[in-house]
């Protein structure tokens, strides 16, 4: 299976431990990990290359031609790598039929076979919409980017990407274009181009099951009636997703999910 | 390494979950598991062994010998299978000079290694005594088997024991003898028994490393002065022990290290 991340330096701690939470629960499978890396060192990328080697996962660097970029605009606050996982079409080799891209912030608990092997159709994308606390700000949301068509807003975390149809379908000057002309508008430049462009061309998975929202617990229990308790998300949840600003690798983080996102930080250590 | 489990049916699926958690926790390592096993059918070995297979580690039968048992008291309640541990070093091969007994309601959270290679001296054993509610008995467990000259109880879930040391001073007889003379005082028989008889030959190590009682959580905050919190056990805890009735692969269980329990369930069948 193909996996996707995009990261700067900053995000190698989480990478790691979402890389090995993908290894060790996944026995058995063989992943060829895709890595686009900004401001990575030899040393960077080494480091990963070791930690995938544990688990005879291939490790693959992601060449960025810098010429992509001609025609891209800068937002404030953003740096270009926020259009790596848009570029995904451009960026990988030609053989890649599927990939999954995952942010760095997400912890694995489950098996992603099924997941990867999802029907997409003609989909350009499969992800999941964040519900709950994102639906109320859903009427926003669709005014800003008048998505008034889609169902819902699409968290960009996690992406199984049909790459065929993308490459035919995605076209990075038309990304570029749109961020252009929406600049004042985008508060989630990648998600939000997401949305806005091909909203209609993602097909919509099941949330609790592969983008569960770690600050959401409550919620996802109540809605469910109870029944989403925490031996639920163990055994249906294949990816967490720490959303927001507070992250579980900080020393003040007090989630649910905290003891057991801690515990894969000492294992990945462990893996070196 | 080697290491050491008693378990008859009731509890192979704990115990498949406290050997996978070993195996993951411990990447590198080389296990040499022994299982003095009761009522076990061949598919009940093979299960175990495939598990074990898993992470390159060895699976090895305890023979028992009938006649081993020949001057043994039965007490109510209890089987045979609550002599095994104290009969380790006539039960394993001449040739191991050390062992690591663990209860099967136990997850390992951590790396063996330092535990395993603890400098042991003359004593037959090292173990953990249980302090804080178990201190509570302490007065009745010293009147109970007069073990005043012992720094306290310990429990008989871990136990490094020094192979060469018992076999030349543990002798079956004196524990049958033992158990006869104190049969009616005996509550938790294998542990009185160890308390009893060899109680000042026995290490001591930190109980919240090595033999976490999981109900205790707010007991070690608060003698720690809220240092042990999560993150300190997700940290240091090499062995979290599931004491008492309530067990954590039981459905309504409810402790605060539930999550982690259940994650390592369903990723323990995933390696089959």
């Amino acid at each position: 299976m193909n996996i996707l991340l995009t990261l700067d330096r900053n995000y190698i701690l989480p990478a790691r431990v979402l890389l090995a939470s993908l290894c060790i629960n996944n026995p058995g499978e063989q992943f060829d990990v895709y890595i686009a890396a900004d401001g990575f060192t030899d040393g960077d990328h080494e480091n990963l290359r070791r930690l995938l080697a544990h688990f005879h996962a291939r490790y693959h660097t992601v060449t960025i031609d810098e010429s992509w970029f001609s025609g891209a605009p800068t937002l404030r606050y953003y740096s270009r790598a926020m259009y790596y996982r848009l570029l995904a079409g451009r960026m990988l080799p030609e053989h890649l039929h599927r990939i999954l891209y995952l942010d760095p912030d997400m912890l694995v608990t489950g098996k992603i076979r099924p997941l990867y092997e999802t029907d997409m159709g003609e989909n350009l994308y499969a992800a999941c919409i964040h519900r709950g606390i994102v639906d109320l700000s859903t009427p926003v949301n669709r005014i800003r980017l008048s998505t008034y068509e889609t169902e819902g807003y699409f968290n960009s975390g996690m992406l199984l990407m049909n790459l065929a149809r993308i490459r035919s379908l995605v076209f990075p000057q038309v990304i570029f274009d749109y961020v252009k002309e929406n600049r004042a508008l985008l508060v989630l430049p990648d998600q939000d181009v997401l949305n806005g462009l091909y909203g209609r061309h993602i097909l919509a998975l099941d949330e609790q099951r592969f983008n569960y929202d770690a600050r959401k617990y409550r919620e996802y229990l109540l809605s469910s009636s109870g029944e989403h308790d925490r031996n639920w998300v163990m055994e249906n949840t294949v990816i967490l997703h720490f959303c927001g600003r507070k992250k579980p690798w900080h020393s003040g983080y007090r989630g649910r999910f905290s003891m057991l996102y801690r515990h894969y930080m000492q294992l990945t250590d462990r893996y070196d």
